[in-house]
């Protein structure tokens, strides 16, 4: 079995992926403080310490950050930025052949802030692939465009196989019909029907991010930048990227 | 006239504008050490330090940065990252209007590293606009990716105008022949006709530079991305958008 490091395996897509991807891979966790089970310690802003962590695994999956849309710069700065260069960096240092990269749609956000609420609609045509122009809606989303281009410099310049997964919303209760809040955004969603609107084109199961993360973990290709939606009744991402490496989403919002 | 601070204005490109703009803009100064001209002194990794000389502006030319292709992290990082934040951020406090940013060819540097040295022939058809995938080179590279999509969020999110540069090769002595090498790929260049090749695709005069910077600073755009180089030869580099904004270059590298 590959061996699969999972930075920020406490949080919730590192839970998940703990649940779904067990009998796959051979996990080894890395997280900020110490858990319940077997994990490495180390704070990703300081490179020295975590990259012990990194020594003999086969494939890292990049997940700890400072995950909210309205993280603030103080957060940002260190786990994201600096963070995701240790992660990289330390990858290069330590052999490791491949990252995926827990990207996010935030890196194009500004598309869905200046669609909404319209873009929701079933029969809306807008959708955006992974080439689109970068457009951020927030320094979160910024630091996931820096990250981007930081995995494409590892893999062109250093032979990284680098997967970025622009991951849509995943939730904690996995529940496909919770409202959800356009928050780079504040006043555009005004109802509880509209935030429902928006689940049904943005959400990701847990299993369907678990199937996303090993479908990358699998891929040969040198680089990659994919969506990760559940099969969703409104597509306003791209998925056919996604589709090519082999997911295949099992959930989908009700319309 | 326009209040224009520039940051870096010690260097290649400051010393040039406040040598070819002093006529059309009230230049003021922000360096990093105190200058044989007057200058507010102080380092942009810290906003406190330099908030003070953004008061009262009608523009920012952000040229301060780590700025050679070879730069360690150990200097990207101050420089680039948190100082190009820190720029956008006094600039969105002082409600200064418009941010030029000085970016780079490296952000894409990798399409001119695939191609070289053929790329550098006249008849080569290989042109990239503004609008192709981000590629960089190098951490610099990174580091101007990562500027360009923060300058996008404080367009769109904050309302600040930002034109953002992608400049060629401004050289000390303005020797439009001088063999520049490939920094992001020292094996490509091996001879220096090949580097005398490269000069004719990727350089910018001093006066065409300053030219440049001027015609953004009278763009009422609230964001591009140009290109620029002289009127050479050779261009692989689209100049429509920057002709868009009205640049007109004078110089030009022989063939």
């Amino acid at each position: 079995m590959k061996r699969v490091l999972l930075t920020g395996a406490e949080g919730r897509i590192g839970t998940a992926l703990r649940t779904h991807l067990a009998d796959r891979y051979e996990l080894h966790s890395l997280t900020l403080e110490p858990q319940d089970f077997p994990s490495h310690v180390g704070d990703i802003a300081d490179l020295e310490q975590i990259r012990p962590a990194f020594e003999g695994m086969d494939a890292v999956v990049h997940l700890a950050a400072a995950a909210k849309v309205t993280s603030p710069w103080s957060e940002i700065l260190p786990a994201n930025i600096v963070g995701t260069y240790n992660v990289f960096e330390a990858s290069r240092q330590t052999e490791v052949g491949q990252v995926v990269f827990a990207s996010s749609n935030h890196a194009i956000g500004m598309y869905e802030v200046d669609g909404a609420p319209g873009i929701y609609e079933l029969d809306d045509p807008r959708v955006y692939d992974e080439r689109v122009e970068p457009r951020p809606d927030s320094l979160y989303g910024v630091s996931k465009v820096y990250g981007e281009a930081l995995g494409r410099y590892y893999a062109e310049q250093h032979g990284l196989r680098v997967i970025c997964l622009r991951i849509g919303s995943v939730n904690d209760d996995d529940d496909p019909t919770r409202p959800l809040e356009l928050e780079a955004s504040p006043s555009k969603l005004r109802t509880d029907d509209e935030k429902r609107r928006r689940t049904r084109a943005v959400c990701l199961s847990q299993r369907d991010c678990a199937e996303l993360v090993a479908v990358a973990l699998e891929s040969e290709l040198p680089w990659a930048v994919v969506y990760g939606i559940s099969d969703n009744p409104r597509q306003m991402w791209d998925l056919a990227s996604a589709r090519a490496l082999g997911y295949r989403p099992r959930d989908s919002a009700p319309e």
